[in-house]
């Protein structure tokens, strides 16, 4: 009944990671077929001639109508718009929709009453530099944890089939509430976007006065900075819909900063061991964390 | 009369940025020989067997007295009592005495009196999330802008010889001033450091109400927080022998963050491409910056 193996999936949005999804689906052969629509053609065109969907559709209508599984992997911005669309096309045979949204409260609060039983949030938890279906990537997802989100009227076989595909994308099942989703997503990926920027936004005044800042720059700055360069759409939609989180860790950030600026060279040094065995644990978890979760 | 060929080396301190400059120069026979003091008998033992240095010494003082060159890979809080240690048994042969500190206006200002016409400041900007000469690499320091500070009374063979050496090493030697070199240092190492950290010890305390955290972490955050890996010590020093451009840099760093926290989703995503932009600048001035600026 929710064998993957018998499902058209269809992929709404062709960046990184609906083509990466749609990609690695059709790649290892893991669904019957593999519909894709973008805003843009040409990105349909081209996802279909490299063999990333196996369907290209020239209306969000027609991905809608060919899918038992939908994925939304449209801007933050564009979810609800783009679900108000397809609904009508999407007929009673849909059996799934998820949206692979990287916040989940708001986002489930518009689209859980649109679509009902068969809708559950989906966040795999992996990225990269630059976006764009240029950037997709088969193995994007191997290891990565996926946060499988039910809502109040979320159906089994929808949560079955968003962790079956969680798995056929090699990665990890993590069910999960959207606001436990999104407390730890603030932390771990929304809001040190907001603080590479700031230091990318830092480095950019500096060089004016020190033109020296540029050619100092090295492997440091590139890796602290890195989620600052991924895309601004992204970044803005993650902090309106995740503010809250985002400014109250804010000001948890504020004081602890503070607090190093403020200590003793030994009491500095202490906090840094601290820091570095934080990010030990922090990193560690994913490897060492049970599959589910509540 | 400045041939890098001729010279022994001495390097003081087989950590990373020590064991892979002495390791890299062995390698390539760039040197007479490469002499080699830790603080640990036993990480002397390592070098030599593993062919790092070629001359393994006892004591400092046996090192100083076989070295044309002498560079201090020390730790930043014992520049100074190494070089009062070694400076007697240095004798007057000596051509060059280097420190490898990431600050260099402190540490200058001690140094500088100490050794005379043959010092300089030297800073190759490279590193790793471990240090320790299990963790040293001879190619560490290839395509490396190498800082190289002259004081009042540095002399031009110490500075033709670190512009040598740079070379040697794989890297770029860039002539520059201390102050110079410690604002630009601040803004893309020093404070990125402090700032990591804060995220580190922010979600060490997160993970404590949300043990989703650790589970969604991915490679955004990896990266945010590589610098918080880092030797505490080296941290701490940092801090304490640049805290002014840190402080300063921190002052404009809050005023940034509060404007992406406070402004309307619209403008976020305009600030966010600014960062994006600013980012690519940085990064792309390494490359393009010329060999040598004041």
């Amino acid at each position: 009944m929710t064998d993957l193996k018998n499902c058209t999936v269809s992929v709404f949005g062709l960046g990184l990671l609906g083509g990466s999804l749609a990609w690695k689906l059709s790649r290892d052969g893991a669904v019957k077929s593999v519909a894709g629509w973008s805003r843009n053609p040409q990105t349909v065109r081209r996802a279909h001639e490299t063999g990333i969907i196996g369907r290209p559709c020239a209306t969000a209508e027609e991905c809608a109508a060919l899918g038992d599984i939908l994925i939304l992997a449209v801007p933050i911005r564009f979810m609800e718009a783009t679900s108000l669309k397809i609904r009508p096309a999407a007929g009673s045979g849909v059996r799934a929709v998820f949206d692979l949204a990287s916040t989940k409260t708001e986002v489930g609060r518009k689209l859980a009453p649109l679509w009902g039983p068969c809708y559950a949030g989906f966040h795999p938890m992996a990225g990269k530099e630059r976006g764009g279906l240029e950037n997709a990537d088969p193995a994007l997802f191997q290891g990565a944890v996926c946060a499988v989100v039910p809502f109040e009227n979320t159906g089994e076989e929808a949560l079955s089939l968003a962790e079956e595909l969680a798995g056929a994308l090699g990665g990890r099942p993590l069910r999960t509430g959207a606001e436990e989703h999104d407390a730890a997503a603030a932390c771990i990926s929304h809001f040190p976007v907001l603080v590479a920027a700031a230091l990318a936004l830092l480095a950019g005044e500096e060089m004016e006065r020190h033109p020296l800042v540029p050619l100092l720059a090295a492997g440091g700055f590139r890796d602290t900075t890195r989620v600052a360069g991924g895309l601004p759409e992204l970044g803005a939609d993650m902090a309106s819909t995740n503010g809250e989180q985002i400014r109250r860790l804010a000001g948890k950030f504020r004081t602890i900063l503070d607090t190093l600026l403020a200590v003793s060279p030994e009491e500095l040094e202490v906090l840094l061991a601290k820091a570095a065995r934080c990010r030990e644990t922090v990193l560690a978890g994913k490897d060492s964390g049970s599959g589910k979760r509540g």
